[in-house]
C-alpha cells in the first residue's frame, strides 16, 4: 500500500517539500501502530480556533498541491439542505482557510482507533449497525440524521404508508453514535478528503445561526469508510432538474405527496378548462425499473381505490403514463415482464416506449417531436456518480465510480474503504461492477464491518495500521433475486442469480406476500416494522389519508 | 333583516344607482323562496371566461362603492401558503378585474341551497360534519385541507404523536364534499366578501401552473358560515413574527421539530463554544396559556426521557424557559395553577415572569432590559383577529372578532353567520366575547348545524329566506371545564364551570388518564384514534422517533 502511495506522490506535480513530508511519515509510522496515532506526529493537532498561530508559525511547508485533491464541493441537488460552499480561487488561500476549520483532532495514542463513515444509506448504515464500538470509536457524516428504507419509499407518496415508517434515526441504528463519548453523528456534507493527512472536509447541511456560514470543520480519522451515495441521473436532459421529482429521499416523497394533492383539489376550482384539469392530472412517470414501476402501480392503486371514492369531480381525468426508453423492468424474467405490463395496463397505466428531449414546466417533448402535457412528474432513471465522488481524485471503476479492490480498499491511498452505490470494482480485480441496489450495498456494509471487526481485534484498526493483517476472503456477492410490486395486491418475484441464470420467478398474489413479507422482516427497527404493519392495515380498513400537511 | 340592510346602505357613501339597485333587489326578493334563486334575477350569472362580455354591456351599474366592503387581502403568514393578492389601486379597475373571475353560480330554482363555509377549524369542522346534505349542497374554502386537532398538536413537536394522527381531512369530515356533484372543498384562501351581491372571492393557496397567477375565483352562496379563525398575537414586538415559531398548526409543529433537532445535532459539531452550545440548546416558551404549558412539559418529557438517553453529548446543555408576563394557566383553578409550577419546575422548566420587548435572531430583550439568548422560540400568546376579520366591514365585537347575534348571524347583512375565534357576541346582545377554545368553537358549530339543518327543512334555506322561520332557542354556551398536560403522566383537570364557579379541579396521574382519555374520544374519526393510540403506545415502548425529515 505505501508502494501505491509513493507512486501516487510521484505522480502529483508535488514539491519538494511534499515529497520530503511523504518520506518522512512512513518513516515515523514504523511501529507506532498498537499504541500511538501516527499522523498526530507530523500533523499538529488544531482545537476550534485557539492555538492556530501556533501552526501557522512552525509549519511554513507548502501544501497547496496536495489541496486540488478532493477538494470540491457537494452538489446542492444531492441532498435538501446541503449548500453550496464557495471554493476560493487560490489553493493556498483555501488552505489558509481549511486550517483555521474547528477540527475533531486525530485519535491520541491509547484511544480506540476511529471509524469515520460518510454516508447514511444502506451501505453505511448495515456497516455502522455491525460495528464493535469496543474495538473502534466511529464518526458518521450525512446530510440527513437518517437512513430510508428505499424500497417502500414509493408507497409513501400516496399516503399507504406514513413517511417515519420508512426512515430509521441513523443514533437508533448504531446507538454509540449518540451514547459514546468519542463518537458522534455530525448533520453535514463532506466536501473534500485528504487521505495524506487522514482528513475530511465537511459543511453543516444547515446552519441555524452558527458563528460562521457556511459552517466548515475537520474530522480526522483512522479509517475513513465513503458510502456517500449516488445521484439520479438526467442524462444532460434540459428543464429535469428544474421541474421533475425524484423519489430517493423521504422530503421528495413529500414533495411528491404534495404536488399529487394540490393538483386534485386545484383540478376542482371553478374556471378550470377540460384541458388544463387532464393536464393537471396527469401523472407521468419517466423510467421504468423497479422504483417507476412501484410507483406507478401505488399511483393506480390510489386512483382505483381512494380517488375514484373520494374525487367524484375529476376522477374521470387523472391518468399514469409511464415512459421507458427500453423495456420496463428489463432486469427481470421475460415472463415477468409481460405479467407487468399486462397488469399496469389493465390497472388504467398507459405504457409509452419513448425518450424525453426536454422538460418544460407544464409538459415534455419526446425525441420524437411529440407533446406530453403533464401536472406530475416523476424522474426515476436510474443513478449515477456524485458531484462529490466526481470530485474525489481517487481511481475510479467504469461508470466513473470510487474504484475498490475486491476487499473494498480504494488502491492507492491507505485506509480508505468505499461501497455502496457510489463504490464499483476497478477494471483490473476482473470483475463488474455490481448494480447499484440495496442489497448490494448491505451486502458489502455487512462484509467490511466483519473485516474491520477482524482488523480490529488484531490492532489494525489505527491508521496506517493494517497492511501486515490478513484479510481473509475478498467480497463476493451473491444475488438473492429481485421483486417489485405492480399494484392492487399483486407483485413479482424473480429468485434468478443473474439476467440469464436459472431460477424461481412468479407473479401473483402469492409473490405480493411474498413481497410484503420479505421486505417487512427487512425493516432495520422493531418500530418501524410495527409502524408499517400497522400502515398496512389501516389503509386496508380506512383507505390513504390524504390531509396535505405542510 | 331587510331593514337593517337598509339602514347600512343608507349610511354607506353609495351613489344612486347602488340605492336603486338595492330596492330593486328586495322587491324582486318577493315570494322567490321556495322556487327560484333570487340572486339570479339580479345578477348575471358569469361562467368561466365565456360570456363576459354580455355582462359587461348589459350591466354598466357602478358598484365601486360596494367593493371598498370585505375586498382585502388574507395575511400571507396566517396560512403557510397564502400568497398576496395584489389589490388594484382603482375600486373600478378591481370591479372590472374580479367580474371577470370565473366562478362557481348561484343556485338556481329547483337546486338545492348551498352553503358557503370558510375555515376547516373545529368551529367549521363540526358544523361541516352535522350538515344535512340532503338539504344542502356545501362549499368549504380553506388553504389547509384538513382539520387541525390542536389540544394535541404539541406532542407532535417532540414525536410523542405523528402529524397525520392529528390532522383530519375535511372531505373526511364531510364526505357530500367530495361525493355530492354540487358540493365541493377549495384549497383556497377567502379575500373578500360581497354580502349584497352574496358572493366570496378566493385565491388559490398555491398555483401549480395554473394559467393565472395568482388564480382567483368567485363562488355565490345562500348561506355563508365565516369560520376562518383567529391569528397569533404578537403585540406589535419587534421580530416575533420574523424568529418565533407559532404552534397552530401541523406544519408549525413540523418546523418546530426540524428545528429542534437540527439544533440538537449542531451544538455537537468540532468546534462549537460552550456559550453557543448553551445558546442552541436553550427552547424558550413564550406565554404560559395551556399550549405554551403543554408544550414545556412536552419538551422537559422529550429531554428526560430521551435527549439523556440519546444526546450524551449535550445532556446538560438543553434547558426550558417558560416566560409569562402575569401568571401561568391564569383561568386554572390556583391550586391547580400552583401544582403546575412545582411540578414544571421539578421537571426542569425555568418559570420566569417577564414581557418581552425584542426578538433578535438568536436573542430576546425583556422589558427589565436582560437578554435571553436562544436557539428554539416557540411564541404562544393567545390569539386575536386576523386581517381577513379586521378588513371586512361588518359589525364587529369586543376585541374586533366578527359581531354575532345569540343565533350566531351577522346583523345587518343577510344569510351570514359567524362562529368559532373569528366571531364574537355584540355588546347589544349583554354578552360576553367567549374565550378563544376550541371547546367554544365546537359548540357553536354543533348548534348552527342543527339551526341550519331545522331551517333547511323549512325551506329557508336559500338565500333571502330566512326571515320568516323561528330560530328556537339562542345558543348559550356552557363551559364543561379545562384540561392540561403538564409532562411526565400528569395533568390538571379542572371542571369548573367558570373562573370563580366551584366543581371539581384536580391535578396528578388520574387527571392524565382522564386527559388522555378525554382527548382521545374527541379525536374526529376511528383512524386517527387509532393512530393515536398506538402513537402513544409505542412511544412508552419505543420511545419518541428522531428522525429529521424534510
Amino acid at each position: 500500500m505505501a508502494l501505491a502511495r509513493f507512486s501516487r506522490s510521484g505522480l502529483r506535480q508535488s514539491r519538494g517539500a511534499i515529497r520530503n513530508f511523504a518520506n518522512e511519515k512512513d518513516t515515523r509510522n514504523e511501529g507506532l501502530c498498537a499504541n500511538q496515532h501516527p499522523s498526530s506526529a507530523y500533523i499538529g493537532n488544531i482545537s476550534a480556533g485557539s492555538n492556530l498561530s501556533y501552526l501557522s508559525s512552525i509549519r511554513r511547508i507548502d501544501y497547496s498541491s496536495m489541496w486540488s485533491r478532493g477538494l470540491r464541493m457537494t452538489p446542492q441537488h444531492q441532498f435538501a439542505h446541503a449548500q453550496r460552499v464557495e471554493v476560493e480561487d487560490s489553493n493556498s488561500e483555501y488552505h489558509e482557510s481549511t486550517s483555521r476549520h474547528p477540527t475533531l483532532e486525530a485519535t491520541k495514542p491509547g484511544e480506540k482507533p476511529r471509524v469515520l463513515v460518510l454516508g447514511s444509506g444502506w451501505a453505511a448504515c448495515r456497516f455502522l449497525n455491525g460495528l464493535d464500538t469496543n474495538l473502534y470509536d466511529v464518526v458518521c457524516v450525512s446530510p440527513r440524521n437518517h437512513m430510508v428504507f428505499t424500497p417502500l419509499l414509493a408507497s409513501t407518496c400516496v399516503g399507504t404508508l406514513e413517511f417515519r415508517s420508512v426512515a430509521e434515526p441513523v443514533i437508533q441504528i448504531q446507538k454509540a453514535l449518540a451514547k459514546d463519548p468519542n463518537s458522534y453523528f455530525f448533520l453535514a456534507s463532506c466536501t473534500g478528503v485528504d487521505t495524506d493527512k487522514h482528513e475530511v472536509y465537511c459543511e453543516t447541511a444547515e446552519n441555524a445561526g452558527l458563528p460562521r456560514e457556511p459552517y466548515h470543520f475537520k474530522v480526522a480519522y483512522d479509517k475513513l469508510v465513503i458510502a456517500a451515495g449516488a445521484e439520479p441521473l438526467t442524462f444532460g436532459i434540459k428543464g429535469v432538474k428544474e421541474h421533475a421529482f425524484f423519489l430517493r429521499e423521504v422530503n421528495h416523497a413529500q414533495e411528491i405527496r404534495k404536488k399529487l394533492l394540490l393538483n386534485l383539489m386545484l383540478s376542482q376550482n371553478p374556471g378550470i378548462t377540460e384541458e388544463e384539469k387532464e393536464r393537471l392530472l396527469h401523472c407521468v412517470v419517466i423510467g421504468g425499473g423497479p422504483t417507476g414501476v412501484e410507483f406507478s402501480g401505488e399511483l393506480s392503486d390510489f386512483i382505483m381505490r381512494d380517488v375514484r371514492q373520494r374525487y367524484t369531480h375529476i376522477k374521470n381525468y387523472i391518468r399514469v403514463t409511464l415512459i421507458e426508453a427500453n423495456e420496463i423492468l428489463s432486469s427481470f424474467d421475460v415472463g415477468l415482464r409481460q405479467y407487468a405490463t399486462k397488469h399496469l395496463t389493465k390497472s388504467g397505466v398507459r405504457l409509452v416506449r419513448g425518450v424525453v428531449k426536454e422538460v418544460h414546466s407544464k409538459k415534455i417533448i419526446l425525441s420524437d417531436g411529440s407533446d406530453v402535457p403533464y401536472g406530475l412528474l416523476v424522474w426515476s432513471t436510474g443513478v449515477g456518480p456524485s458531484e462529490f465522488v466526481k470530485s474525489l481524485d481517487l481511481p475510479k471503476s467504469q461508470g466513473g465510480r470510487i474504484g475498490i479492490d475486491e476487499w473494498l480498499r480504494v488502491p492507492s491511498v491507505e485506509d480508505v474503504f468505499a461501497l455502496g452505490d457510489c463504490a464499483g470494482f476497478l477494471e483490473q480485480t476482473g470483475r463488474q461492477v455490481l448494480p447499484a441496489l440495496a442489497q448490494v450495498a448491505e451486502r458489502e456494509g455487512k462484509y467490511l464491518v466483519e473485516l474491520f471487526n477482524k482488523v480490529g481485534k488484531q490492532n489494525g484498526g489505527k491508521a496506517l495500521c493494517m497492511k501486515d493483517i490478513p484479510l481473509g476472503e475478498p467480497f463476493v456477492y451473491k444475488h438473492l433475486g429481485s421483486m417489485a410490486s405492480v399494484g392492487r395486491y399483486k407483485a413479482l418475484v424473480d429468485l434468478r442469480q443473474s439476467k440469464d441464470g436459472k431460477g424461481i420467478s412468479m407473479a401473483g398474489f402469492l409473490s405480493w406476500l411474498v413481497w410484503r413479507s420479505a421486505y417487512l422482516t427487512r425493516v432495520v427497527s422493531w418500530r418501524n416494522r410495527f409502524y408499517v404493519a400497522v400502515n398496512w392495515a389501516t389503509t386496508l380498513v380506512f383507505g390513504r389519508d390524504n390531509s396535505r400537511i405542510g
